[in-house]
């Protein structure tokens, strides 16, 4: 898996060729069980480090579309599955916690609900207050600047430009991690100011 | 192929097991003709891009550590291969220009000679002054910081380490493109300075 800019966090990715990005997944590794998000499949190769890091206890699933393997590294895992509170009655996945605005996965990763996405109530984490890891509304489809998804895919643009003003709004933020696309390891406030003030 | 900081580069990687890291390479797509920088084998989903876009005229190795699929693209493209000048006794394979500091691949495209890494005078281009695109010698292990070689790996950490200082005096530098592990594509410039201070 390769690292990021907090020791404890690991990421793998797929490139996917229909946009030209890489769709990302950000293990947050912690001695109280490690924390996957939105996790793509793993080769053996990362999946023996996750292994040895101790697996997973924790499997969030910030939308829908981005149930990837979450599933199968669950059960091999024996992880607890989380996913957004809006999508509960369509989820089309049995998680054993349902997530909304201001709840916590764990003690330090809180959560916060994004509107106007493709899916309603998709999840935006915020780890220990510097690092945002987004799902599918905020992305990185070029370097060092993040863009929202296209507007053809929006359910409702206004909604989600109140959401990303609010992301933007909190202070402190250093990295996005994006599900899709490139991540910000620095100076992600001001890429989230200037992407709310398009 | 995935997209950089500038609308004219593109990139794609290979995520390296042993390291834990993404190599990389970077092409250059202009009107005059490509220039790849180091390049990985391709995808075919990523050389059929590549052809639309032009293929490939210039190909440049930074080190003979990174001479990759270099060869079987030149000859598809009939691209014209460069290699660095320090090694040309030594190279294992005949390119057609031999580069040393203060050439140009192509107008806008400099090159710098590093010394002390792991091969003796390894390239490193500077991109209309503003992005640099590293071999070896310069990597990004973690997220949003740059590092080195390690020891074992240089001939010489203390001409190794003047050549970052040397990097790091150039002023007007955003993005620093690493052959191996996380771009930077801003504030390159200041993560050359840090990593010229340890």
């Amino acid at each position: 898996m390769k690292h990021l800019h907090r020791s404890d966090l690991r990421a793998w990715s797929i490139f996917d060729e229909s946009r030209d990005i890489d769709f990302n997944t950000v293990a947050w590794i912690r001695d109280a069980g490690n924390v996957l998000i939105d996790p793509l499949p793993m080769s053996d190769h990362d999946l023996a480090q996750l292994a040895e890091l101790g697996g997973a206890s924790e499997i969030v699933i910030t939308n829908s579309d981005h149930i990837r393997a979450a599933t199968e590294l669950a059960q091999r895992f024996a992880a607890k599955l989380s996913g957004p509170a809006a999508e509960r009655d369509s989820f089309g996945l049995a998680c054993d916690a349902w997530l909304s605005d201001g709840d916590e996965v764990v003690p330090g990763l809180g959560v916060l609900e994004m509107h106007g996405s493709k899916t309603p109530g998709e999840l935006c984490l915020l780890l220990e207050g510097a690092t945002v890891i987004t799902g599918d509304l905020v992305r990185g489809q070029t370097g060092g600047a993040l863009n929202l998804l296209p507007d053809a895919k929006l359910t409702d643009k206004r909604a989600a430009t109140e959401s990303v003003r609010r992301l933007a709004a909190i202070g402190g933020i250093e990295a996005v991690l994006v599900g899709d696309g490139w991540p910000m390891f620095s100076h992600g406030g001001a890429a989230l100011k200037a992407l709310a003030a398009t």
